[in-house]
Order: C-alpha cells, then sequence, then structure tokens
C-alpha cells in the first residue's frame, strides 16, 4: 500500500511526547493508534468540520479492526509526519490508510490502516449520513 | 502524612507495566495519578460496591486537585504497593490519601492526596448521597 | 484463529481501570495493545521468568505487527479476561495471539496477533537465545 | 500564582486528542501533566535547544513534586493553551508553573506547579549544567 494519487491525503506534522516513549527509548507502539485517531480528527477539520459534531449528531466511528506494520522506531525530540486517507467508504463503514514517517530524514516509521463502524448511541450498525460521506470523499 | 491507624485503609499490588515506562528506564509519573484512581475504584470494590455506580446514578466524583510527592522512581518488572484512604470526607467533596511503594524492599515510591468534588451530568456540584458516605466511611 | 489446545496458553485477568475509557463509553482501542503486552509479561512470569530480564542481556522484543479486531466493547466496572499464547517461534521473531473477553458473561471482546523481532542495543536483529527459546515454548 | 511578567512565558496551543477522553466525556486528569511534559519541551526548543540534549549529556530532570488544581473540564473538539514559565531556578532543581486554558473562550481548566531535580544517569542530584541555565532563565 501507498500513499494514493487520486483522493484526498491529510496531513499533519507534530512533536513526539516524552510521556510516549517506554524505556527501549523508543515510541511505544500503542500511540501509533492515538497519531492515527489524531490524524483523523485532522481530516475532518481540513473538510471544515469537526468529528465531535458526529458523536453530537447521536453516532460514532468504532474501531473494528487495525493492522500497523512497524518499520522503524520513531523517538522522542523528533517530529512525526502523518498521511491519512479514505481507503474505502461504504454506507455504514470505512477504512483509512495511514503513513507515519519523519519529516526530517523521510524514514517510515509505520504504515497501516484501521477500519471503522458507524453505530449509534445503542450501539447498532447505522448508516453515515450523506453529508459526512461528501466530507470524507471531497478532494 | 503517614498511613492512619483509625479508619479503612485500602491496599492493592499489581505489576507495573511495560507501557508505563518512559525512556528514563522508570513508571512515567503521570501513570501514578492512574495507580492512585485504580486503588479508588478497588475502595468502592472493597465496600461491596462500584464507583461504575455512583456515575449510573447520575453523578460523578471529578477530581479537583492533586499533589503528590515522588521520592524514588519505580520500574518494569516489580510490584506496586497502593494504600489509601479517605483524608476527609464532606456533603460534596473528600479527599484520598495515597502511599505508593514497592512491596518487596518497602521502598517508598510517592506520597500525595487528590481531592474531589461530587457532580451531576450538567457538573453541578452534587451531594453526596448517604450510602456513598457510609460506605467511604465504613471501617 | 482460536485458542490452541496442543500449547501453553497464558491467562491473565484483571479489572478495566477508569482511565482506560474514552467519552464513547467504553474501552479506547489503544488499551488493548497494553494488555496484550501485560498478558506477555504474564506468560514471562508463569514460565518462572521475567521480561525485564530479556532486557538486562541487552536484547529486546520490538513489535513488527499488530493485527487486531474488535467485536464488542469492554467497559469500565468489568474485568477483562486475556487469554494469550505463542503462534510461532523462529529464531530470530515470534508471534503471540489473544483472545480478550469479558470473565463473567463470556462476550468476546477482541481477538489477534502480535508479531515482535528479537533485536540488540543497537536496534539489529538478533538471535533469541535458547533459554528463551524453552520458556515461551514449554507447556 | 499568576502568568508572571518578567520572564519568558512559553504558549504552545494544540487540540485535545479523542484519546485524552474518559467516559465522563473530559480529559482525563492525567493528560495535563502529559500537556506540562510537553510545555517543557516547547519551552526548550523556544530557547534553540532539545530537552533530549539533556539526557543525551547523561543528565535528566527528574518530577520531584506535583501540584495541580482543575477549575474547569477541557473536552475533545477544543484547543488547549498552554502557558509555562520557571518559577524558581537552583543549581539542582528547578519549578515550572502552568496556566492550562481554553484559547477560545478564555476558560481557565487547570493552574499549577512541577518541581524537578537534575539526576545523572545513576539518579543521583547532579548540577544543572550552566548553558542549560541560561536557557531556562533567558527572556
Amino acid at each position: 500500500m501507498s500513499v494514493p494519487t487520486d483522493r484526498y491525503v491529510c496531513e499533519l506534522t507534530f512533536f513526539v511526547r516524552y510521556a510516549e516513549t517506554d524505556q527501549m527509548g523508543i515510541v511505544h507502539h500503542s500511540n501509533y493508534l492515538v497519531y492515527c485517531e489524531e490524524l483523523r480528527s485532522q481530516y475532518a477539520r481540513d473538510k471544515g468540520t469537526n468529528y465531535a459534531d458526529y458523536e453530537k449528531a447521536g453516532l460514532a466511528l468504532a474501531v473494528s479492526e487495525i493492522n500497523l506494520r512497524f518499520i522503524s522506531p520513531a523517538v522522542y525530540g523528533q517530529q512525526i509526519l502523518m498521511k491519512g486517507w479514505v481507503v474505502e467508504l461504504k454506507s455504514r463503514r470505512m477504512t483509512f490508510g495511514y503513513e507515519i514517517s519523519n519529516p526530517d530524514t523521510g524514514q517510515m516509521h509505520v504504515t497501516g490502516t484501521t477500519s471503522h463502524i458507524s453505530i449509534d448511541r445503542e450501539g447498532k450498525v447505522a448508516r453515515i449520513p450523506q453529508a459526512w460521506v461528501e466530507r470524507w470523499t471531497a478532494n
């Protein structure tokens, strides 16, 4: 999988936080899921909205699957460049793809995907509203 | 401050998790707040209840103040012994005290207090129900 | 994938911590990686050793891949039952499998695998010592 | 305590991350310690250096005390404005002060201090190098 050229790719750059390191001296692997989530938040902001509004509408995007490959470790003191895009969007589910790298060296850290199901407040599968489909698929 | 002898003292022992370490090779200081919170959860369980029920009743104990002193670091591979007790309980607020140590060596890691205000779902200050006052002050 | 019957299966039970919840009212998905890691720590302890000793010997097991499927959410107030086992063990890499469920209801929360590469302090791939191979494959 | 006017005040703005929320629907209190730490990292960057270099020199700033007061909760969807400054700097220890607020509404969330001791790789108290004293006290 590589970054697509036929759709919107959200980018986000930030510093590694000290608390994200572990005693191996690298970013603990669980934090990459938090980075991916923040990329999804930024994606919504880039499209003029806020994921908080999705939840205010009584909906949520529950994580249904994660698949990440770790290529090299990120460390404290460096920045992280997140790239993320919509791999697939169906009426009730969607998949995001990610590339996580060091913007200064180009070194790739992690690649992967997360899949999500749209649910309502009772946890039942619920159609993604058309306005949100358009936001997530706009170029 | 030291562990009181005139009231219930909740004890809880568990292993340090690897993810809780940072690149100094010690438990990252933010985790001690999570440990204190888990001690409070255990305190409720010891008294035959569950803090989850406090929230189901439309209430919550919001953290209003934390004061912790760090004496020596805890490390991965060791266990943590939490001791916690109610320092003060008023109609709408309470303070817990803690001692966090290594049960194998007796080495003290952290001491401190957390203070809490009882609030309702709108975030307004709300009286702690009498049943809960009795649970938290029972010996 | 299901729990194997031909090898050691490590089990670990613990309560969900409040800090592990998010505003959906469920355990945030990143925490399952921490749970899986703690299962691996327990696996080592079950075999009479401690993963901390692996690192003291100048080695580490770096995470190379994670694949998790989320079936139902876990919530604060409940316990978590982790089951974990060695799926595959080669000279320099290994894969663990997991089932994460609610011990009171039997409800499955998450299944998946994490893969690991043995590295030395310089980050180079390093053979897993025979003593550790035996610990991880002992029944 | 309020923001001082006679010394450098570092400012940092960022979005709340979804993973930082808990089931009360607010930022979990432990995250404010991570925010404070990131402010300290930014402070070093503002002064043309990187805290990572402090550790590369064989030193570290261990947390010795934290005192935080929680005034109102921050929520997902908003930004956080951190202000931080050096309250006191002695040869081997220093204290930082913080104000954490919502940059859009001006609402104060948290105020407090963290104190730190300079230690070497063996964990012994070690003098803060003069170059770092100058960075942290420069206006």
